[in-house]
């Protein structure tokens, strides 16, 4: 059976993906006194006085928000809030099964930045955490960067900063096996939607030097009047020989590609035109930007994709529920970029030297080891920071 | 051990009283490719068809919001968002344990009608159903009130409804035993907030004639100019003699007695005061209006609390684990008075005439037959009214 109507199928007898249950037995007066009245007035009165004792006594210590307007849901575009929450509630089970963080899925019903914003701010100490979904660029940066302002715990946004670190850990790899160094290559970046500008200041985090981004409209460049803010921002961060022109000419030589962008647009010849050992990671899901197979016979010599029917998966599955088993487990007041940074090192320290190849650059989606790798790197990297609460 | 202390105890064990798991297990490719990407897509574009295909696809169906600012939480007052989440929290293990309704507790930082109003709104797609919880008056009822008139789902606020309802269950078996009928007694209520409010209006509904409301400052009468809206509204429906003075001269000759308001109020003397076969609800929580032995001793021939440890404890979990039960499987588009009143004849029903006596005119609180029968009652009644979406 088609996978999307199997799927289809499942839903109709999950009836649902997440389920609320108590954590407390109630099955007489004496159990119903301690868990709610007249019991409860005492915790409650603890957290008055102490508002940090709500990470004690209720779930926050746990539990993360994953909010989406719906308008950029999976390939999908904007769906709206209620039809994006299957991949909301996949995301909490997610949360749940790698890293037994306790996730609650959320759509709002608005598409205006500040009204979005002072939503989630005003439901935010129920949770320990916000991790924002399938929220369409340019309105998610904003989205996040007014949270961040706001917010006393983590707010993340995975479609950025979860694609990003996972892509720049199989990076890494892919460095150690061609024996270039990071502040040396030339990376191009097809694609500046959330990802894409994510992956840009991430790597440029990571120490990258050189990297050319491109959209549809061709390469990004201080020089070109028409970029909305995000881009500019983006265009001063990079392309410093204010290269201008299509994908095909930021590819010539290049030593990287990264595809955040569309099926297909990626021909043989632009692989074959860049320089020797290059590294492609065409990411566009489900049909990359030029197939694993192609990619290779035009010279690539390490190609991974988002798709789990070839060789290095670049799964945000990697990144996000360690990240924030890290932060609550340390209670981070935010996710921030040395957090990042140590996670990328974590992820790519999962293949060792002996197991590192072409084939083989990062850790499978369903490793069960990753989550608390990845959540130790991000505790250090906290408490390195200043940013942990305990 | 103080129950409070040992309250405080366990919740620093429980480490948070709810808990979000994962319903669909994902441990291999094929998991994760239905459950998650790509086969996501497809219950995702369902729902965009048809929205109503939420609540196969997603936990709608079985999903109810326990929503509060923090500002009346318990007797304890303006405590503050986070520390009223101890309450919602338990309230939510409530709902699991007596109803296996799933549901999760926010509070919203905000005192400000429109801006709750607004938020709920807006993350309202999210869930099944709406309950609110320890809202101050007479906020709760402009909250609510805004609410019903934009929310597509029921929206139930529980001090006042859930108490009213329950109530008028142990005041129907009341009567019966008295062989008096509800449009002939003269009934007195002391406190006019939320819960006072709702039960005045509930038994209206049910038939009563002759209500008098009293507070601290006196006798509710149309006639007093200095009366908030919530208190005129009430004024216009009680009090038809336009009755002034205390709640000593309200008392006098009544046959009902229901306090929702302080502790130690009612004198041995206003009991004894009140009409032959008094009924008297003092329901002030920890400490009653007048301690039942006392009402007792001054004449009232039926007494009943909010306490546990007397005979006839008037416990709101007798309701509202049913009434979201019954809403949300038939799809109720709100919880109407057709409802509400159905769901205390369905309560007062639960006590046979056999059974039926002074010290036993209401189901106990930890009774598991109750929130199936009054789950089947709200069926009914949605269905009779129009309300029922399936």
């Amino acid at each position: 059976m088609d996978i999307r109507k199997e799927s289809l199928k499942k839903h109709y007898e999950w009836n649902g993906k997440i389920e609320v249950i108590s954590r407390c037995s109630i099955e007489d007066r004496n159990d119903l006194s301690l868990a709610y009245t007249p019991g409860v007035a005492e915790p409650c009165l603890e957290i008055q006085k102490d508002i940090d004792k709500s990470y004690d006594l209720t779930r926050r210590n746990n539990l993360v928000a994953v909010i989406t307007d719906g308008t950029a849901v999976l390939g999908l575009g904007d769906i709206g809030p209620e039809a994006g929450m299957p991949v909301m509630e996949g995301k909490c089970a997610l949360f749940k099964t790698f890293a037994d963080v306790d996730a609650f899925p959320i759509c709002v019903r608005s598409k205006d930045v500040d009204e979005i914003v002072r939503t989630i701010y005003l439901i935010s100490g129920s949770f320990g955490g916000i991790n924002l979904e399938d929220i369409s660029a340019p309105r998610c940066f904003e989205i996040e960067k007014k949270l961040k302002e706001i917010c006393d715990i983590p707010v993340f946004h995975d479609d950025q900063h979860g694609t990003a670190i996972v892509l720049a850990a199989a990076l890494i790899n892919a460095l150690k096996i061609v024996k270039k160094d990071i502040s040396e290559v030339r990376i191009v970046i097809n694609g500046a939607g959330s990802a894409g500008c994510a992956i840009a200041k991430h790597l440029l985090n990571l120490g990258a030097k050189d990297i050319i981004m491109a959209d549809r409209f061709g390469i990004l460049s201080r020089d070109d009047d028409s970029l909305n803010e995000a881009h500019k921002e983006m265009a001063l961060l990079t392309n410093h020989s204010r290269m201008k022109g299509t994908l095909a000419d930021a590819i010539a030589g290049a030593d990287v590609f990264i595809g955040v962008s569309a099926p297909n647009i990626v021909s043989e010849e632009m692989v074959a035109s860049m320089a020797n050992d290059s590294i492609v990671f065409p990411m566009a899901n489900p049909t990359p930007e030029i197939m694993p197979d192609l990619a290779k016979k035009a010279g690539a010599r390490i190609v991974g994709t988002g798709r789990s029917d070839f060789p290095n998966q670049i799964n945000n599955v990697l990144a996000f529920p360690g990240i924030f088993r890290g932060a609550l487990d340390c209670r981070a007041s935010c996710i921030n970029e040395e957090m990042k940074v140590a996670t990328s090192y974590a992820l790519a320290s999962l293949i060792s030297d002996e197991d590192l190849s072409e084939e083989n650059i990062i850790a499978p989606a369903l490793d069960k080891r990753v989550a608390k790798v990845v959540a130790e790197a991000v505790i250090e990297a906290a408490k390195k920071t200043g940013v942990a609460r305990i």
